[in-house]
């Protein structure tokens, strides 16, 4: 699945190649993008597809490169001066560190408007599916429920630590859920709530690792969230907490996974994905002398 | 036309009202998007799906939001202080100057992803024309011949002043064209040419008033191309050279206009904007002891 993934990817890019791409740019835009990190949200997408019958890979694929691109866009701007003022991302300098703000700035809106022409061009065969499939992906980023917006509840004064983390993580998790579904020509609202538990995990995993997390490991700076006066659920629950936490929605991720042909096979996926995220060796480490965690199970 | 406009633009906001919207981030869109300026973009759009037929005024409507959109989503990114550093437009404080750097960044951002969600809920009648209009207007702002190309001209050591403003400002005068010949179902090609001629027309027009304007007049500092190094048809003809060359691309600019059931009324309202945008007794102090200039005729 990775390599369907850097493949598309790939084929996309290469539609940005020729003279009329300033060059700068073009690799601004790539080093965003390339090496990449888990992948975990087109993988997701890719997988909805397959369970719900994956009749048009080549818009499954758009969906998923679309995703990715919003994704990185989200990390090129998050980690400039103004927001995190993150030196290093996925183990190398940050865009704005190689290139300078005016084309991290710049390289974030181009992966913004390339994520959408990805969309339109690959909807040749099912042209009905766009509008559904525009919408959803916009959603997951835009201003309203997506990262877009969850990024602005930084800027308020109150926030409420659901929303912002529905918002900022979750709604692109619904988005890889939700266009998986659309772009195999199924319902996209028996995917919803899968979306839901994964990103709300994933927020939480990310709350987790960033204060127990080393920097190397991660390919970032850790201990943002304190710096930066972000809320977060270790800040929120304590580090005890949030591990239970973030065990119960996995479970709830789980149990969320529809009836299809692959039931089985994404509800493993989801289990080994817990462990990836927040591995039992190191919540063995933090949970010494609490009751044990519990366990994420199938059924 | 502009009434039709500003309500299609206060329609599509009232979808971002509601309690999961960031009120400061909404504040910081709408900040960027009114009041507007001549709207110049959208109408042309309007004006071109008129011309073809309309006959998806929905749709067409829709089309010439996203184009303002966009438009003002450069602008507010153009004015942030790692590019332009300019505090005012329209005749306001530009966003970063209200909001903050990082409302501004995601305000423009999420203009972005906005343009994108209009169109795809516009196209729910003839969901066969989103593809070809996601398409054109993409290659408008995007990284390749568009907004975010030009911009990023702005950054590399060698640049070709033709292709930097064709992507500044050409592509998405085109991408206005264009997208209202697709609004109404018709074909974009006959409809490229006028956008071309308007776009690198409405560049060197900016161009000339940043050297001769005045700042209260224009809404906006003047004297900005000179201070960032920046290309300009002013700095490479002289000025007297850059009247004459406006005045050649707005007379292609009437030619361009194809056959069509309004052809005279679009022929009028370019010779319209060709006086509104570089006027008469503006161009009559610069010849002073020069030839004068060449009028547009219509025929």
């Amino acid at each position: 699945m990775l390599t369907r993934i850097e493949q598309a990817l790939a084929h996309h890019f290469a539609h940005l190649e020729g003279p009329h791409t300033p060059p700068r740019l073009l690799a601004a835009m790539r080093h965003a993008v390339f090496p990449g990190g888990a992948r975990i949200r087109p993988q997701l997408c890719l997988a909805v597809a397959g369970a719900c019958g994956d009749d048009d890979p080549v818009l499954a694929e758009a969906a998923a490169v679309a995703i990715e691109l919003l994704h990185c866009a989200s990390l090129v701007h998050d980690d400039m001066p103004c927001f995190d003022d993150a030196d290093a991302r996925r183990g190398q300098p940050a865009v704005h560190k190689v290139f300078g703000e005016p084309l991290a700035l710049l390289a974030g809106d181009g992966l913004i408007v390339m994520a959408f022409e990805v969309l339109a061009r690959a909807a040749q065969v099912h042209p009905q599916r766009l509008g559904a499939m525009v919408g959803a992906i916009g959603r997951g980023v835009g201003a309203q429920e997506g990262i877009v917006g969850g990024q602005a509840w930084e800027c308020e004064p109150r926030v409420d630590l659901g929303r912002y983390q529905r918002a900022k993580t979750g709604a692109l998790f619904v988005a890889s859920t939700c266009g998986g579904a659309i772009a195999a020509g199924a319902s996209p609202a028996p995917w919803q709530r899968l979306g839901e538990c994964l990103g709300e995990a994933y927020q939480v995993a990310d709350d987790i690792r960033d204060v127990m997390g080393d920097a190397a490991q991660l390919g970032k700076p850790v201990g943002q969230d304190a710096q930066h006066g972000r809320p977060s659920a270790a800040a929120e629950l304590g580090l005890v907490g949030a591990l239970h936490y973030f065990r119960q929605l996995m479970q709830q991720a789980v149990d969320a996974v529809p009836e299809c042909t692959s039931r089985i096979a994404m509800r493993q996926l989801v289990l080994r994905e817990s462990e990836r995220l927040v591995p039992q060796v190191a919540c063995d480490k933090v949970m010494q002398g609490h009751a044990p965690l519990p366990q994420v199970v199938l059924s």
